[in-house]
């Protein structure tokens, strides 16, 4: 079996708890077609960068009225009232700090989903049982692996039905960038007992950066800066996000780009026999015979891809971000 | 009196929250002399630089390989084994942090403290109250802003006081690098009730990366780690900091410089009838008659000083980082 001279038990476990992780990649395959190509995440592989050098001070604390000025872009972008959003470093970050809150009662995170969601909940539900409970009810809108989609009326229900109990929903959109009319910001006003995680890196394709935002009433926001303090992010990234949340060009045509070729990679993997499954176009989830298999004959071919350790069928696609990235990788499936 | 002109007590709020509010300082004296010089930090105003310019990848999530490098490279700066440091998104999130570590019992802080200390802690105690006692006692060495050294064996021995009550120590080491011997992590092997934290940016003079250190036993950095996620710093942190931390020589020359720039800060002041006090060169503590009156004056000057809320005869000086603004602020004071 291909696997077993690529990819043990346990060595597989390193890839399947979060992507990303091409050093590791380097290490297990050596021997792999260089340069590596990363398809192992979400991140747009195409970044938002500047049209002109941007001026950021590295030596200074970063001033409190730019760190306004970063949270009034994203808040614009989101579509919400200012006094809704605040910077946090990674909405890796935020979603640790969630049981910190203090919100009350037991954090529910909706299965299948992103493994901190699982790390932090108390439990875990199936979608059919996703209904208004106490405590926090936890779920990623458009949902990671799968990419499920919930329309965002039937959230904006599901958070009254929770304020009514007493309890919380926390969306986690930090997929929602691409998807027109994903998120429940712009319809959210009133909606007091809702949080709404947000993501700046994977749609930019600026992860090194770690930026997020949190969107929650100002009693939440208050308990969050509490925890981070008038410093959350760094000035680069205060810099970059404002101006790039302000890029409503860079932002339409990446928008229209992210649905074009998410489309072209469910055509290239039904090409080679994988059907690809979920509304969420930064990646594709696909079913597959072996998995495992798989996953080393594209490693040895230079391209990371994100198995799972639970679900033997699947491989998660990011989308190849140049002509060579998109030629490989139809190479190595052809193979 | 000067200060109802330029400072009225909620606008003095302001300022003696926390150094570094240069934009709101902007606003109260917009026809202050330019360009403002920022006095109200202790931050290091010659930061280090890059011999060549680093490459940065914002566009990854940041490879765990260069997170622990950087944590190695500071381990090493350090003097302390690599499994006991933890890199955090700066040191005031690891402060704020503190109580979500699950460590037991109250925190107490030793006052005057940094106004942090009083958010997070339950309690404030004297310096004269020191000594062994439950829950986690927390300490800035040198402290800000009086520069009160304690020798790192005393603290030491309360570590050890502290592990026998079943209580933690937590020593703020983010003004240490500055004076040799300071610190207590040379010497800390087998102190397993010891928490340290590190700040990269003030002595490197780069508090806009956002970057800073916990040091403590393995069992404490995996509960932070569980708050912080795989990605708690940027890109351009690690790859900065790793740097920075290696070289020797800039860390050698800069020591040297600013203890030789606190001497003639003190001799500045007390050409101008002020007494400067504390072991911490990054900052100086100085005895001032009125205080607003003179924060006010040195602010039309385009200079910011640190005034503090219940001490009306304090005002903090950082170091001037340019032969301008060593002129200036001599002007300024002999006016």
């Amino acid at each position: 079996m291909a696997m077993a001279g690529g990819m043990t038990q346990a060595q597989s476990a390193t890839f399947t708890h979060h992507g990303g992780r091409i050093d590791h990649a380097k290490r297990q395959y050596p021997d792999a077609l260089q340069p590596w190509i990363d398809l192992s995440t979400g991140i747009n592989p195409v970044a938002w960068a500047p049209s002109a050098p941007l001026t950021v001070d590295r030596a200074s604390l970063p001033a409190r009225d730019t760190l306004a000025a970063l949270e009034a872009a994203a808040a614009d972008y989101f579509d919400v009232a200012r006094d809704r959003v605040a910077a946090v470093p990674g909405s890796e970050i935020a979603l640790r700090l969630l049981p910190a809150l203090g919100l009350g009662g037991p954090v529910r995170a909706v299965t299948p989903c992103y493994g901190t969601h699982v790390d932090i909940a108390s439990e875990t539900i199936r979608p059919d049982r996703l209904g208004a409970m106490d405590g926090t009810l936890l779920v990623a809108n458009p949902n990671n692996p799968d990419g499920r989609l919930i329309a965002a009326e039937t959230l904006l229900g599901l958070a009254s039905d929770q304020a009514r109990n007493g309890g919380w929903l926390v969306v986690d959109e930090a997929f929602a960038d691409a998807i027109p009319g994903a998120s429940v910001l712009p319809e959210s006003r009133g909606a007091d007992r809702l949080i709404v995680l947000r993501s700046f890196g994977k749609f930019f394709g600026l992860a090194g950066l770690r930026l997020g935002f949190v969107v929650a009433p100002p009693v939440v926001l208050a308990r969050l800066r509490a925890l981070l303090g008038d410093w959350p992010v760094s000035a680069e990234a205060i810099v970059w996000g404002t101006v790039a949340y302000r890029d409503d060009a860079w932002i339409a045509a990446t928008r229209e780009r992210i649905v074009r070729d998410a489309r072209a990679l469910d055509a290239l993997l039904e090409r080679h026999g994988m059907a690809a499954s979920g509304a969420c176009p930064l990646f594709r989830l696909a079913q597959v015979e072996d998995a495992p298999a798989l996953f080393d004959r594209l490693a040895r071919a230079g391209i990371l891809v994100r198995p799972f350790a639970d679900h033997p069928h699947w491989l998660r696609f990011g989308l190849p971000g140049t002509a060579e990235a998109w030629d490989r990788l139809e190479a190595a499936l052809a193979q």
